[in-house]
């Protein structure tokens, strides 16, 4: 079993929450795939989570969760990209299998958000329900995946880290996908930065940077990776203005695609990008083509395909 | 397909939520099924609701769901008494192929909460979500589950029938498991009562009926049956102070179970009641056997025990 | 200082949240309240609700509370009509001066929402709160105003008549403005019905009186009472279809109301009744002319103007 | 009229949001104000936000108000440090007296929250409140208090400076205490950052500078303002880990008086630290001799005394 974080080397940079493809007809179609992972490569993403919320992984059979995490993973290894999979389910004994999956097919780590229909009660609850996940791939580095305003499951993460380092000793870190940054920056000083502290909201990277973060992940570094490259090395030189300007240029965008056409609009931009992964499953819906044209337009004037293209291309 | 609700014989009376029996590893045992069944019979149960929330179907696997699905119809059918099983999923996919095996064994209706992680936006994504679950077994009457509180999830329920009407052939009423009545009594009156209204909260049963209920879903009724037949003969032959004081003695009973084991008590309430159902699976978390014994001291001496037995034995 | 409930003869039936009328500059005009009142009286109303959320009071200064106060409770006393003062207020120092000014006019009873900005964060907390404000009017029976949709202060009500029963002696009842009915069933049959349950939902009323409550306080009762008198005349002679047929008129007028005009409606509402009680206060806006002309139309062919009219006219 | 923003000289820095000092019966005892005023004087606080959240401003009558404002105004005056005085309360008539005594005692600023019990329901309704307020003291610079976790009146803040350009002329910026800072950024970029920001989170400052901050309000400015004097000159010179590490002790300091004493601990942590300002106002209770030691200890042992004294003592 994983001692915690031993030998494990922390994410850091960009980490693109890879989006699912789909045909016309809402069956997997995995073509697109190599082309986006050459993608990411080029643009400086160090990692992959796939299966997440962005890959509409709750909308996926179990199957097609497998034939998806195979597909980005093959491709990620190609390019020397590590790997996060996703596991989260409401039944935990699929939750496992995935995570065995995941195991098998060397995964650099995986992770997990927690069930929301029925919520974990307590902190310990939690846990229990955590470790039912990881114990069927204690090996793999864990990463607990907070993200309350989809699951409005809300728990202290400082309490889980300390409560964890005894009883989840795969957890290497959280995926923090919430704007409350204060306990983030608790979570990154614990233990002299024992644990690896990824933000999950791409429109407030630069709080979450300046809070610590190591890395993010996200799913506009799927074709805005070179606007947070910006971002990253602003702030890195210390130019607070141009950060800031870029992170206002960031918070524009992801405006624009959500109030044109909510969260759907992320494949609509991705697409847009020049990477068409097809419709949404249902429950979420397939923007129709009007609002489609309305955020085209939306975006090009906002400089949007300014911010697609590699650096060096 | 079916035409709105024609031929279709609306349930009414009580509906008993089922338990998923478990062993101590957590693996399905259905060995007490046909006991409890037969105790619904004894009791007047009319019909089941199989892998609801109660049933802790979204824990449970897609290959689990089929055999307790299997196993309670099985013995529904010999009492006849009729079947309604939940085949909500997160993935829509699932829940069809859940829907199409509803139908494969005969099932009376089928039922479906919509996603939690990823909600519906609209009413009509709402109606295209439900219906590309019926879509896979048109023939079978199916019930929308309203139960906002446990997924957020809050249309308004007339709306719901209104678009329905055109749009979800198979929709024949409501599994309303909500406070909110005012709505609930304009569903039951529109169209001169075409849809059947089964009421989901067995604490304010009473209320339901005053309101219109056709019938009522819940938990309780697998171990408090004969205190509910009281409160629907009371209501029934006006008796309304009398009425109150056995839903009084339902909501005393039931704040005793929640306040001392939260929803995992109720599973330790049929157990009381002679109905072993072993424990629960995570994210729920099986009681400690000390917090059992404080429940059962609190039913005991709040008479629990005089209404689990069929009026008749 | 009173004892809890001795010699406090429960009030019962309707019971009207009064309106406070401006005139167009959104000054105080008193001019209608007489012939608001006298229709109150043709009507069987039992009570006035004063300065409550019907009433803006939160909207109003403390002098005008005084004014407003004054002026329904003479007219209430004109027709034997008894009074309930709302005292709430964020500022519990004025909030007990608005208490001592009911005890001086001689109002009946005094009623107090909790504060919503700082909300109290514990039932201990809850009646310190409510003590310091009933403790500047000890003789004058005190209901508790729960209605958490408005301000999420949400304690379980039972628990507060338990403790109330010591350390809040005058309190006599609860204004219970809430959906769930579980909680009201049991604080009707806690000490033989030693607490007065008003129910607070105008459009659930028939399943407040199924779970026990004496009487009901709500703003539509100012224009229909008419079919409220039905609601509760069929449901006293068993006619059950009959009482859900004249709860679902109310409801579905209450929906034109809220639906077309929000909260800010129900004032229309009086005006299209034949009592124009002028415009909102900020932050409620006064809906546009085009908004009434179509709420009118809705009530109209919804056959509202029917049940204006005292049954004897 | 104030056209806006001209000739406006934006706040910079630390704002302390002011207590208000009572006597041990719960009356205004003014007497520490002069010392505490001289301390924030010391400590480089530029302004200070009075009657708002941290010194109970809706608990107190309009009278209070006005005695604490002279209090703090006069005392700040004579240390040249700039107020913000809050005027928001649910009565806006009310509102508009304040904002009118605010402007006679000179005061530079002044701010408010918006309803809390009727919420205004839409932006421009809003608006309109706000203009029904600020109307009573044109020529003063005002600040939109934005708190949606008391209130939960949560409007996006770019719109409404877009919207408040024609309609709110007085309009110079926005007291933002929410942690969502991706809205924070873009209003701070808006027409060339013609609006103040001003961050009221104390425990995610650093977060709130990277974003574009210009100033800071809070109640832990009062005293612990030498450790955040130095996450912003760490802020400043770059010093991004350094700057981390004093927010991380901010974060763990607010996190025991939070975690201990819930939003009271403030006013104990101010008495901890040689300012004491005596009991809360109900609905807020102040904490027990015993809650009051648990978190003297924990703050010792936390090195809080270490950052309550000005650097140069």
């Amino acid at each position: 079993m994983m001692e915690n974080n031993k030998d494990f080397e922390p994410l850091k940079g960009l980490i693109a929450a890879t989006f699912t493809p789909f045909d016309q007809d809402g069956q997997l179609n995995l073509d697109p795939v190599p082309r986006i992972v050459e993608h990411h490569a080029k643009c400086s993403i160090n990692a992959l989570f796939i299966n997440g919320t962005t890959g509409e992984g709750p909308s996926l059979t179990e199957e097609e969760r497998i034939i998806v995490a195979d597909s980005y993973a093959k491709e990620a290894k190609a390019h020397s990209i590590k790997t996060i999979i996703h596991v989260g389910h409401e039944s935990l004994q699929t939750a496992g299998s995935l995570a065995t999956h995941a195991a098998d097919i060397g995964a650099d780590c995986i992770s997990a958000v927690p069930t929301s229909y029925f919520k974990p009660s307590s902190l310990n609850g939690l846990i229990d329900h955590l470790a039912a996940i990881t114990s069927h791939a204690p090996e793999i580095p864990f990463y607990y995946y907070h993200i309350p305003r989809m699951n409005s499951v809300e728990f202290d993460m400082l309490e889980l880290l300390k409560a964890a380092e005894k009883d989840l000793p795969s957890l290497v870190g959280i995926k923090y996908s919430a704007t409350e940054l204060s306990t983030f920056v608790e979570c990154k000083k614990y233990k002299d930065g024992k644990y690896n502290m990824l933000y999950g909201a791409d429109e407030m990277l630069l709080a979450g940077l300046a809070m610590g973060a190591d890395g993010a992940v996200g799913s506009t570094y799927n074709f805005l990776a070179p606007l947070y490259n910006k971002i990253i090395s602003e702030f890195e030189s210390g130019k607070r203005e141009s950060a800031q300007m870029y992170q206002a240029k960031s918070a524009e965008l992801i405006r624009a695609i959500i109030s044109t056409a909510g969260m759907p609009g992320l494949k609509v931009a991705m697409a847009i990008a020049g990477f068409d992964c097809g419709p949404h499953r249902l429950p979420l819906k397939t923007p129709s083509p009007g609002i489609v044209d309305e955020l085209r337009n939306r975006l090009e004037s906002a400089g949007f395909l300014e911010w697609n293209v590699p650096e060096d291309e």
